[in-house]
């Protein structure tokens, strides 16, 4: 009955991976698996803990052709930060989808989910955006919102960034992160509608609860990746420029439809037709860009497909290797 | 950022922690807590992996009161027995409930689980069998057909164990083990109703599809607890018989009536009706056994409100000592 767990920490993970178009290509194939036949994903199980202004999540999915599934806990308690510790945090375990066994633990707090986020959107950008981009602008001054630009640069290598957030100070430090680290022309924009008007690509990266792309900011050859919301109440583009897009993919209709910017579109009746997965535009299923100058949405939520994908491949990485602690349980 | 997770194997764990009336207390208290203001235990995540025979169920829950709350991943691969492994497995993860930080995690391989589902039955046993038990049957030949009856034994020191199971050497092996285990006599008997018809408390931990235990075969003084089904279609106890009882009890109305006994009977539009849970007997808020006499039955589909007091219960014991590995994640 006894078997080996391996136990592998955020600092050890790090050193073994990392956002590139290697970690692109492992998140594509769990989008191509989502489109596919036999996958199992439930529902995300979300609990709030209301006195300590946090919620759990949890992620998983089986996806035919891996040899392991992973569950995914992701805690996010918001006054961390007045302890001096971060709000997000989680870790992966990753069972065999034989036996069920319990084969390695990564104790990331949160990482590998950041880069798996960042991966998807690179995807997006990949099958959507216009092919040649010049300015990207990002709404939102967080982990993500780096991320998210340093992703999207791997598929599409423009040279101006634009940056808008509620915080000026917050955008400014965000700017220079990413000049320094894409070496890039970086600029701070005084609000949504200028960073749209300027860019080919926008990433939307924020917890807002009231629209800011509207219809009025699309313009053609624009795409636009929202990947901000994660559950209901949220909401960073308006439910009419889901509509007046030439093109909407979610990353997973029925989580979108709950979570994420479809949702405010259903409460008014809107984008109720049959729509496109992300992974069915990878796989050809469904088209993606037809034209330069079309308008494009990519509404991500999350999928427990993508922790699936990179906790195996990790798992692939280390095998045969010393990083990490091995139990024996 | 970085914190200390402490990480607990089975084989450490079953030195430290048993089936015993501390335990039973501990239990208690979960349900006892359950039957409060400010819970949150959201439905169990389950996903079913077809190939593999396989199953997964993600269960939590908070409790006012507890530091923390655990995640509890259970799988179970029926074709494990083949490979020479257990068919349930899993573990079960501590966070804290201020800051959402993984504080331990429980390699357990399913123990915890096992000896936190007896301590139910004990529960049950406490609150709803008749004062003396001479006689005590099981249903079933399995790990929770002996863990229940030592648990039961725990509140209701009965002199006389009755074994059924549909595999005759298996429950020669099972009745065996609870005389030398318990210092009772044990019986294998031919078929449930003998089982009950000799009985005052009855404890079924089958995995059947068609009831074992009809309306036909309950008579005064008799407690039955059915903790064998956990999804639908699963049915150890008739629909009539539920009516037929004095009193119904269930660890949770919204779980016992998509996956417990109560959902056969909710599927013939019967037990409509308010029910009681356990926790409300625990704390006085609805009458459990009344009197000697009556027919009472405990429908048990375990919740993770019972994964948080033990996993809680646990750390507390581990406390200060050297017990388990520290990693610094």
């Amino acid at each position: 009955m006894a078997h080996d767990v391996r136990i592998v920490t955020e600092a050890e993970l790090r050193r073994v991976i990392g956002l590139d178009r290697g970690l692109v290509d492992v998140i594509e194939k769990a989008f191509a698996a989502l489109a596919g036949e036999g996958v199992v994903m439930p529902p995300i199980l979300s609990m709030a803990l209301e006195e300590a202004n946090g919620e759990v999540d949890v992620k998983t999915a089986y996806l035919p052709g891996f040899d392991g599934f992973a569950i995914k806990v992701s805690p996010g308690f918001f006054d961390n930060p007045k302890l001096g510790l971060a709000s997000l945090n989680g870790l992966m375990i990753l069972f065999s989808a034989r036996t069920g066994l319990v084969e390695a633990l990564f104790l990331d707090n949160g990482y590998l989910t950041d880069i798996r986020t960042a991966a998807a959107g690179a995807v997006a950008a990949r099958h959507l955006a216009p092919k040649e981009v010049e300015t990207a602008a990002v709404l939102g001054t967080g982990v993500q919102a780096r991320l998210q630009m340093q992703a999207a640069h791997l598929e599409r290598p423009f040279g101006r960034v634009l940056v808008w957030g509620r915080d000026a100070d917050k955008a400014g430090t965000c700017a220079s992160d990413l000049q320094e680290a894409l070496g890039v022309e970086a600029e701070v924009v005084g609000d949504p509608a200028e960073a749209v008007a300027r860019s080919q690509l926008v990433v939307t990266t924020t917890p807002a609860r009231e629209p800011l792309v509207t219809a009025e900011m699309l313009h053609p050859g624009l795409h636009v990746t929202a990947m901000g919301s994660d559950q209901a109440g949220k909401n960073e583009v308006a439910a009419e420029a889901l509509v007046a897009a030439d093109l909407y993919v979610a990353d997973r209709v029925a989580q979108c439809e709950t979570a994420g910017e479809l949702a405010s579109a259903r409460a008014k009746g809107l984008m109720t037709g049959l729509l496109p997965e992300l992974g069915e535009v990878v796989t050809g299923a469904a088209a993606g860009r037809t034209s330069g100058d079309q308008v494009t949405i990519c509404d991500l939520t999350g999928t427990g497909a993508q922790d699936t994908a990179i906790a195996s491949h990790v798992a692939a990485l280390l095998q045969g290797g010393a990083t990490g602690t091995v139990i024996r349980a």
